[in-house]
């Protein structure tokens, strides 16, 4: 168990007096702490000079990775060995191969499972692509209909990519049952010239089949078939695996985690709609190159694993709880949406992959907003609030789109920079002052990654890294990242609440009836 | 001091065995601990049986808000005390009349300053209303530059109003000093007719007056005059007070926090236009009649300072570090980062009003997405984490827009608030399983606040709810809830680092001449 190896204890121990950044951050610092990964030639780029960490300290944290086979698990876990159980227990038992989905380029897998995964999901990417080219022109608005992982990250990725999207073809989300949502959007698209991508695994997803229902009901009432309008994101042989209903269907499987599915078929149709197939593979390749980098670098040269141990010390040694993820750029603005429920579903967990309690904490609770918005906001509390808040930020060095402006003497991506760099300082050394209310703890402990700018391909790198990052922690747990019985327990009981709502009009407290 | 209180003492005894809802949550307890509260003949109804209170800590919360004064204070507030102060060290020193801005209907103040601010803000309401009829017909968007209080509650109020604005007034928003944001909205409107706002108090926010210039010059580019388009929304004398740049200029006060002026002419401008003068009028009517219950009404029946005193109850005596806002609304999407600023930067302070260190914990983190999203990502963690996480529910009982749909025996509205009733039970009750996969400890403290449908009166209500939790929780702690030193720093430390890249084209890490 992770609290009981040796590079652990050491921790414990080193914890007890962990470094102070208000007089320990120098320029030498920054210089040393600083992990840079070329990708096709790209600078990513980790400072974690502002990390409450030692030398001694990441020597125990490498040293924990090493006991804890956080390198050979994330080998396993791409080479499709069945990770997603719970040993001694009903489980769900499946391999877990999100990265056979973009296992498309070079460094290919030779274990069968993953080769097999990686066949499958390529022949998908040939159907859609002889797909979207029959639908070149026909179309210019695509609806996706999901929700969670269906929803979150293919949502977070089109507005990151909303700089590079064909003109003429938008994308939209419905996800919530409310049905002011599914209105909202409706009123918004001219159905006529419009896809609907209908997403769900099982098929059977309460709020995904009741907004499809709502949408089709539309279309028909304005005289359109829908079945020249819908397509079909789900297993084979799901309930929604029916011709009959749908122009197209794409495949899911099971061995791609909806929180992790992003750059399988429920990201890929409504992207590659939007973006246009090629800059689909871009972001297809970041990803796949950021998985080569996490399975093959040791601890001090892995980017996502050096960022779980890192959030490692700060969660089970410095006891802080939560985490805040803030990019240093507005089209990043849904991404800590997503990387809350990656991260959240994924290791928000109370037992071990034995079944055993815990006795440490798992997860943190994941928030964000982008900066240098957060700064006129949130930040009172991060700087001078009573708990110290971990961050992680993420920058690039160039914007998306090539139009800037030059007002007193900087630009805009340099103003925005600057705050991200000042921010990050800022935190870490404090200030010091004769007013109380002016006085700066800092050592609010924090990391930048910064990128070269916010392309498809850098997209994809980011993706797989914080999936990594996640996954990683998980391994050093010694939990489950792959299932999430957690979200049972709700829908068992808004089922039985509904059955009470029928024909009866009830309303809340229902009473005995309910409890 | 607030733990020193003698109704604290006895909130620490109590805590130490909280009740087991596990074990206690019945139909009786549901229809015992609820408060409804009438406003213009609409319900507003707080169910709390899923916190882990007793009568006993009930009583203990009651009594310590009359030891800490929270009426009295709530009451000197609307009145115009000068409360936003530190004793013994330099402070703004400034009255906080935000209610002053919705005190337009009965029930006026009489004390002076609370009455001189409401006529100030009566003056640019009649001027925004003469204003917008000059304008009826000639501009369709209209894009409010400003960031933080100028921006999130604005934004958060305007997505939860979609479904009433005119069909021709939309509304965009700037507020990133990263180029890409006002690049994107710029794509998306057609400048010759639109309105820009920009809204800063001191005229001199780094941010916003970017974005301006940015604007204007894109406006410029197209040969149109920025001054038949840009309006100011400022202090009076302040830089941008010059009407030889803008088409028009409406004040604000510095009585009014940033976070606390949305429904000060920062907000209303852009309401006003894309709403209409009545439906902003019905906006600040609620808001108004929220703020009257607020000051008016004893702890047991005072709907916002229950709230209060259950969030110090989870969070200084349960201990629990972190709180979800989840509105069962798609509306209210952006209303959390609303209140994650609002409360935030109002409570994230680690000294009192004289200046001493807090021996307690103030403001915890404040994060939030709609359910039923959320139930499909961040839910497991919540259901199933290593630390308990509160949480305060939103719901309505109707929908906004008329339209929905019956879909196996019941519409999207009750599959939602099914879904809302349910989560808080199971929260609350947990589940017993062999299973420890499918095992729930409950005990996840939550209540919900319930209203009618999502008006612009609820909205208005909703805001000024939220407003004054907070205060009240500020008052509680004797905080001052309403400066933010802990942004001033980091702005400071982003100018250092502007200057260094002034001619250098310097990169991090700056090295010597930063550090």
């Amino acid at each position: 168990m992770f609290l009981e190896s040796t590079a652990a204890k050491k921790l414990q121990a080193l914890s007890q007096h962990p470094v102070d950044l208000t007089q320990e951050l120098t320029p030498e610092r920054i210089r040393s702490f600083q992990l840079e990964a070329q990708l096709q030639g790209l600078g990513f780029t980790l400072y974690y000079a502002m990390e409450r960490v030692t030398t001694d300290v990441l020597a125990a944290l490498f040293a924990l990775a090493k006991e804890m086979r956080a390198l050979e698990k994330m080998q396993a876990m791409q080479a499709g060995e069945v990770l997603n159980k719970i040993e001694g227990y009903p489980s769900e038992n499946r391999a877990v191969l999100h990265t056979a989905m973009r296992d498309q380029f070079d460094a290919k897998q030779t274990a069968k499972p993953a080769q097999d995964a990686a066949q499958m999901a390529a022949k998908e990417l040939a159907k859609l692509e002889v797909f979207l080219k029959q639908m070149e022109g026909r179309y210019t608005d695509i609806i996706q209909i999901g929700i969670g992982g269906s929803d979150l990250g293919p949502r977070a990725l089109y507005i990151a990519m909303e700089a590079f999207r064909k003109p003429q073809c938008r994308a939209h989300f419905i996800s919530n049952v409310d049905p002011d949502d599914a209105n909202q959007v409706l009123a918004s698209v001219d159905l006529k010239k419009t896809l609907v991508v209908v997403v769900s695994k099982s098929g059977s997803t309460l709020e995904t089949l009741t907004n499809e229902a709502f949408v089709r009901s539309k279309m028909e009432s304005l005289g359109l078939n829908p079945k020249e309008h819908f397509i079909a994101v789900t297993g084979e042989k799901s309930p929604m695996d029916n011709p009959s209903r749908y122009k197209a269907s794409f495949y899911m499987w099971d061995f791609v985690g909806g929180r992790y599915s992003a750059t399988s078929m429920v990201g890929a149709v409504m992207l590659g709609f939007s973006l246009g197939f090629e800059k689909l593979r871009a972001i297809l390749h970041g990803a796949h190159d950021m998985d080569v980098h996490a399975r093959s670098q040791e601890p001090a040269y892995n980017l996502p694993l050096l960022s779980a141990l890192l959030g490692i010390w700060n969660r089970n040694f410095l006891r802080l709880p939560t985490l805040a993820i803030i990019p240093y750029s507005q089209a990043l603005l849904r991404f800590p949406a997503h990387l809350q429920q990656l991260d959240m579903e994924s290791n928000g967990k109370w037992i071990d992959k034995t079944g055993k309690a815990c006795p440490f904490s798992t997860g943190p609770v994941i928030w964000g907003e982008p900066g240098t918005n957060g700064q006129h906001s949130f930040y009172q509390l991060i700087h001078q609030g009573t708990d110290p808040v971990p961050l992680e930020f993420i920058g690039f060095r160039k914007c998306q789109r090539g139009h800037d402006l030059v007002i007193e003497g900087s630009n805009s991506q340099q103003k925005l920079l600057a705050n991200l760099f000042a921010q990050s300082i800022a935190l870490a050394i404090g200030q010091q002052n004769e007013n109380p209310n002016r006085f700066f703890p800092g050592n609010r402990p924090n990391r930048i990654l910064l990128a070269d700018q916010l392309t498809p391909y850098t997209l994809g790198a980011l993706l797989s890294y914080y999936e990594h990052k996640v996954t990683f922690q998980g391994f050093i747990w010694n939990i489950n990242s792959f299932d999430q019985e957690g979200v049972q327990l709700g829908k068992l009981l808004a089922n039985k609440m509904l059955d009470l709502y029928k024909g009866t009009g009830a309303s809340f407290p229902l009473g005995e009836a309910f409890l």
